[in-house]
């Protein structure tokens, strides 16, 4: 699916999601198309998804507010048909591209979104649309955690919420790498399946004795770091069961409680708690690196970072939208679809989900 | 007070406190004179405090429990009077030492004390034993803790427990490196205290707009280190208030709590919480480093590390100090003399209280 870009027929006005408070309606409405700064990019949406951490957002939840009125949506795809001033922007225009919305203003569920293009990723042509609009949120930040073990020269690590979409593909790239991972869990089916994916350390945390088994497992392997998406009190069951001089890497609050370090494992064991968020990785890339992982992670998308979508809505059925994965949120991705209301929605729908 | 040595007299039995299980009586009662590793020193001890941290230990709340039964005490001081068979070692025997308490075995609360050599430091003419008695857990980690705001290129510093003997020691240096600190304190008077002390910003935690004005002054001088005496929910408030990329060092855990980090400011702010332990420290200096700062810190233990001693007891008089110490814990430090049955105890205790 390749869009023209229209240089010159940008318009003044577009359709947008937006949220006059944390936690209210979702209202579509006609807002003027953002105005861009020197390296700013204006990128026409074309399809964007309905991520976990966005309907934190909408609750007000994400632990990251942006002033309301706001456009929500973290991540999407679309064409960029305007750029800034900055004159080495020139040759963007037109390009495919994977965007993250800015830090601190209107997101992707929008007909158009501004954004600074170092949070934009060329899509190579193997790569649609589809595909793309769901490679930042989970395939990028599997991909930067996992070289947090690597780079970190640990031999092995532990992460909580394996079952996820984003842990399944941490478990995968950690066995490209040949890296052993011990994956937690909080159900038996969810033992299995991971099991089934090749995964040769699983833990059940609702397990009597999974302190124990944690402990031991991650001695045994030399398990020195841990990426939690859980926060609150696991965080300090994982410190605690870690050798010596292990960190654990927060990157998600699921437990929405505040992470637990017990003292002793701070002062006497050296073991360490910091957080990571994808939009600081990003920041501290250079350009030839970002181009680099950009290319990778898209050769993976195929593979072992494949995202499974399920559906897509125009941006006017966003509460049909949030329903749908609400019920079904381990059956792949809801994906809004901001252009589906001005073609024919059918084809459009068709086409979008190749 | 100088003991001279004298080797081949050293006997094989000798007076300890012991204590059989956390939280139960100590009791003193003769033991075996410890044998020596190749790198273990003897010491026969002369003057060794009881710490807030000791009283933790006996009661198995310190965080790092050693096996039981154990001779408690972390610190003291005294004379070499037996070494290793390390060769480089002979030259040591017959010098006065502070010294600190091996990880996993007996302390200083005995008439001799087996320790690794780099647990030991060389005292000067001008220290005296009972001022070499309380160099290591308050000096030391005071000049300890001030190195990590000072490597760190910190421009200021947050501190908690600001009005402990500890925290004053803090407080002096940072004054003395010209570096700002907001001292944390619990009472009024405690406030009135380090302003008389010449600490420019001093807040109660106690005060209903603690945490903004936290936030604000944080900003302000940007303060991006804190030391952190406390854990529990202090360390969420002090992590909450600082700028981008703090980081909360925790090295001790007054509140008995599980230290705490809002998962916002660990993913979206980069702040970090890691421990501090004496005992690391000291095994990460060189050898000259180690030296250089011993020469360092006593030059200061008659002024900005000074330590106020208000009485001595005998081992057998165990419990009387440290109800004596309870009683009046900001009144100054409480010495065990170990060697006070064996002589002129009159004598001793003045010649000690020098």
């Amino acid at each position: 699916m390749t869009i023209s870009p229209e240089p010159g027929r940008v318009p003044n006005t577009m359709q947008a999601i937006h949220m006059h408070q944390y936690g209210g309606p979702l209202v579509v409405e006609t807002m003027p198309v953002p105005a861009l700064g020197p390296t700013d990019v204006l990128v026409q949406m074309s399809a964007t998804p309905l991520n976990p951490s966005d309907l934190m957002f909408i609750k007000g939840r994400y632990g990251l507010n942006k002033p309301v009125p706001v456009v929500p949506g973290l991540e999407g795809s679309g064409t960029i048909v305007a750029v800034g001033r900055a004159w080495w922007l020139r040759p963007w225009l037109g390009r495919r591209v994977a965007c993250g919305a800015p830090e601190d203003s209107d997101g992707t569920w929008a007909e158009y979104m501004r954004t600074s293009f170092h949070r934009c990723f060329f899509l190579a042509d193997t790569v649609s649309n589809v595909q793309g609009a769901t490679m930042i949120v989970n395939p990028l930040t599997a991909w930067a955690l996992v070289e947090q073990v690597r780079k970190g020269n640990h031999r092995a690590a532990i992460q909580t919420a394996a079952a996820s979409s984003l842990g399944q593909m941490i478990n995968r790239l950690m066995q490209r790498f040949k890296l052993p991972l011990i994956n937690i869990v909080r159900r038996e089916e969810q033992v299995t399946m991971l099991k089934e994916q090749g995964a040769p350390y699983v833990l059940n945390s609702s397990a009597p004795d999974f302190e124990r088994q944690l402990g031991e497992l991650s001695h045994q392997i030399k398990a020195t770091i841990a990426l939690d998406a859980i926060s609150g009190q696991m965080t300090g069951q994982l410190l605690n069961a870690m050798p010596h001089t292990s960190e654990v890497i927060v990157y998600g609050a699921l437990s929405e409680q505040a992470a637990m370090a017990h003292p002793g494992d701070l002062i006497f064991k050296h073991k360490r708690v910091r957080g990571f968020w994808l939009s600081d990785w990003i920041e501290q890339q250079t350009i030839l690196g970002i181009i680099q992982t950009g290319t990778r992670v898209q050769q993976m998308l195929h593979t072992d970072l494949k995202t499974t979508v399920q559906a897509g809505y125009p941006l006017a059925e966003i509460e049909q939208a949030i329903s749908h994965y609400k019920q079904q949120m381990s059956g792949g991705k809801v994906l809004l679809l901001p252009g589906l209301h001005r073609t024919n929605a059918v084809a459009y729908q068709e086409q979008a989900m190749q």
